[in-house]
């Protein structure tokens, strides 16, 4: 049997359709033919070259949704259903040591140094190499967490709860928002429309999304929020407006989805004092900012949060919400494409053109 | 009857020792005759004009330690204790409204609005006029949370507590380390000291302290810590250090207690993926700093916590803390001065020749 | 001017309609006529004499909103509003002394000793004498906790969040649901009804109400809990149900707010090992009941905690939760009397006819 | 090669000495030369065929040190040091499936359905056979945490930190005492002698221990509590001891560390309103109580915690806190004795002649 992927073989040029034979499983292995796989921002960097953890070949695809096609041996769900042909599931895409300070210590997966994460450091050029989610199949290894879930809703509305939904639990698990609080949320992005959902699902009284695209503005307004484009308004105005609707005081939460520096900066002065900043955009490094600890941390007493991927607490977390409002999240993908379209689902996020693009046939 | 005290009456000049009235008590104060008060290096600020909540004329001492001299009602401690004229008491500095927003729904009284602080903003031309501790006797108003204390410990020892301690004890409520973690903390002043001994009480397993002054640093010791002169080391040696001692991993916990930009710089690569920064020793402006959210917040999932001040929970933590050691504490007390010597005193604060000034003959 | 109230002057007996004089304000006072004033189950306990605090003769009503009709000096709002006359406001129930050991170092003012309760320990023979919500106007004295409100929403559905819709927000605040959690609430009454708002609203996956009343029931319906009616069915069956949902574990919480012994058996079981039970329904002396520690609590490693009233904070969590979903909380309340039928008002809370009475004529 | 062990064969008679064969490692498996295993009293009740976990032949002992003999693989410390011949070692004695709803949603691993426990649910007759810690040997299998641990201090002083010295750092992790607290553990026995060494390590104000024993009474004197000896008082004495040393108010927390029924009536009594009472001593069925559900726990507002075992973040801390004061847990290791005395050692246990043996000559 084979299975048709495309691979990343050398930076800065097209992926390549391969046909890569499907091994024989290994105890403990899962296989699973995709049924949707995520287009993530990482992606495209990681075909540039940005990104120092990129092994060549690799196939590309760290958010996958598929159908168990065979299993060796008993495996369970994390929900406790033992796995069986044709299972819709999702996975945490990264597989910690278990072993480890972080993992058994301080319970915190995501920290573990020896993550693997399927489509990001897991080549093609390692056994069982049917390592990523752009390809017909892919190969779980044991140490993978699996969820069963619906078989009703659409794939490809689900599966970005295994990254960006995942990371956005993540941060809230550290710094949840309380019922009546005001959220200010930066970059209405896959991130930035997670945080919204969270928000409003968590009991927030109000959350206001600043961003430059009124498509994706539009978006973020359907899950309750209030919008603000940066492109019609300073940062001085929409400080103005934020300290109206919260009696002077700032936000009690703003969470950083935007990925560029001067977020940062307007973000930190919209926190109330005692307020947390959540800061989970920046996936590549973006350079320095000027910080004045004083005034903007200190005199404050803000804690500023950086958030880092996720474990599967979290992707089961970001997974309940997305079931709880499939239609809502079904206006998040925007863009769908073939297996063999893959380099134009990149192309369409490079450009921005897409607020999520999903890989969804075959 | 009348009240010697210390009063700024232009900045940049020397306090001027006047002799006050003590006025008849309204209902609900308390007449204390003080029996020490600490010298803070703000105190110093204030002097020099660099703080702009100071009202003029004022009577500095902010932290303060007395004996009940008189009563207008009935007044209790925290503790559930009548006060008695003789009552030895400890008071929280600030007074928050009781009523707002942050006193009552987010039961964070140290960020309320209209905080008063006796030395700080509450002028000596505002009656009851004697608002402040360099001064023979103060009058504590209603809406000030007063604490009973053990009659046999050194006035001077454990005068601190209600200010530096109370301000450590409130970052460690924010951020408290867990049995086993290894902590550092930079800057062996009175915050190094306390955190210090916080870090040892709570359970930590070591405790590193980096100073520029041997004798600060022996201090640090007597408590427990490791200390590393940082006269004497690159921050790259310091870094390999703590990394050894941790696995690789990095410090749990970093508390800059130092005040100056460089500190941050250097704490923030101390700090494990996952840890926690806790800033408490900016007191006033210090300018920016440039800071790289991806590698130095975001990639180590690290939590930036700035504290601000302290609130009478606080204030109880750190004053059980000082009487669990006050031998120890005895240590941290260099310098002793009258009240006449007032501005004797503040110069050895300026000239950073004290690790603690204490006024305590009035 | 004069004000109407219903005063209990002797126990099991009815209220008697009295004309007292509204004196002159005292600084810091509020004058405030009704809009609303809840009627709830533990008025009737006292009417009976059950509750050991009432003093007689007293104005019952401890759920109260009203406009301002007159405010002796500057007071504001928790929110940070200067009252005005005219202005709808809130207020918590219960004044605490906010010097003591509860109030400022742990923070928990409802569990202050000296906490003063309007209309349960307030007596109309203290001075201002109002001091209860069955009367056209009330005295609110300093050291309350208001909140303004918005002016459109009915004053009878927001009045209840200053009672059982607080103390539900109390219980959440000590164990909040997470995302996607399993919770169980046993009684439909107010506090149940409550318990199922805020679950959904904290992003629970489900809720399930166990009941005796269909009519109560599909309120708790209307806010989109499955419904489970006790007499329907054995608590076997209802287990069975709840581990089916659950993958086998049981429910992550289970909220007691039902007041009778048997539900805590009951509940006790439905809770998956590590789960909370968050025991608020038992408002008065029940007896005791068998509990096998090991068995129950122990082995299961399961939480058992019991809420007891609330505070400001918890009053303004609740306060949200209603403005968030005014018309659903509508259905809670099914009967509205005038102040002049305030003892027929008793009577049906006493025959269990209402699941929510509501005086809000005066 | 051969190992010796002490294998439990038939109920209620004694352990036999056998000598079963080494087997060839399997990969990830780590061949372990005891130098301590801990008698615990759960060993007396295995043996007395009252655990229905029990499965015959069964080699005892669940808390075991020891020293590397061979390692198949590449195998690392929790704390990242790869293992080598000679490396001495304690480990966690549950092993948790790793990948169920309990362990990576909740994270909780000692909650896991499947988890398995060297010398409680892990037959002699299940390969490889050397299961448990009555033995010269034991194999540690994949999924085992394993902790180096420093060679210099004695391992029988190290070895409970693996069963009772978890179980209370479990307990101590949900619901840490604060400094400053006063805190009541009932019972001196090991799980007692833990509770009041973390209370101190983690800065409690002051610990009272009830008891019945001087002899285990002094044990926890040394460690810094305050003894009440349970003959030579009454209940209400000892509780007006309580209210006097805490202003009126009563224990912040209650460590049951007892076992017995009565205990928990006493110590619900002894919590202040607000307050935690700790279940972790009830280890097998002891019947039913009686409990008051409105006076004892909703009313006060307290929590009631049960603890149930522990995971490997429980032991590393109990680790931590032995080897800060090995000094004094010293004092806890009553009884020693060799492999051949295994029957002897239960005895003891049995009789309740020891406060902690340990068999420590194999």
């Amino acid at each position: 049997m084979k299975s048709r992927a495309a691979v990343l073989t050398a930076f800065n040029q097209p992926l390549q359709l391969q046909e890569l034979e499907v091994p024989a499983l290994k105890p403990g292995q899962v296989l699973v033919k995709l049924l949707a796989a995520g287009v993530c921002g990482s992606d495209v960097h990681m075909q540039q070259g940005e990104d120092p953890r990129t092994p060549l070949p690799l196939i590309l695809g760290h958010e996958g949704i598929g159908e168990v096609a065979a299993v060796a041996g008993e495996i369970y769900s994390a929900q406790g259903a033992l796995l069986r042909e044709g299972d819709r599931i999702l996975w945490n895409r990264g597989i910690a040591c278990g072993r480890c300070y972080y993992c058994v210590v301080l319970k915190e997966p995501s920290l573990c140094a020896d993550r693997k994460t399927y489509g990001i450091n897991l080549s093609a050029g390692e056994k069982p190499c049917l390592n990523g989610c752009y390809s017909e199949y892919i190969i779980l290894r044991p140490g993978t967490d699996i969820f069963t879930v619906d078989a009703q809703a659409d794939p490809a509305v689900l599966v970005s709860a295994s990254c960006s939904g995942a990371t956005v639990a993540h941060g809230f698990d550290l710094a949840p928002p309380q019922p009546g609080d005001t959220v200010v949320v930066q970059g209405p992005g896959p991130l930035g429309v997670y945080a919204v959902a969270f928000t409003r699902r968590l009991g927030a009284a109000r959350v206001v999304v600043i961003g430059g695209s009124e498509e994706r503005l539009s978006v973020c307004a359907s899950f309750g929020a209030v919008t603000l484009n940066r492109r019609q308004g300073s940062a001085a105005e929409r400080r103005e407006l934020i300290l109206e609707l919260t009696g002077g005081r700032g936000a009690d939460l703003v969470v950083e989805a935007a990925g560029y520096p001067d977020a940062l900066r307007e973000g930190l002065d919209l926190v109330r004092p005692g307020g947390t900043y959540l800061s989970l955009g920046f996936a590549q490094p973006v350079g320095t900012i000027p910080l004045d600890p004083y005034l903007q941390i200190v005199k404050k007493n803000i804690r500023l949060q950086g958030v880092w991927v996720s474990d599967s607490s979290h992707l089961y977390r970001a997974l309940q919400l997305v079931l709880s409002a499939p239609d809502l999240f079904q206006k998040m993908v925007t863009h769908r494409f073939s297996l063999l379209q893959a380099n134009e689902a990149l192309e369409t996020m490079a450009a921005r053109k897409a607020l999520k693009a999903v890989i969804d046939r075959f």
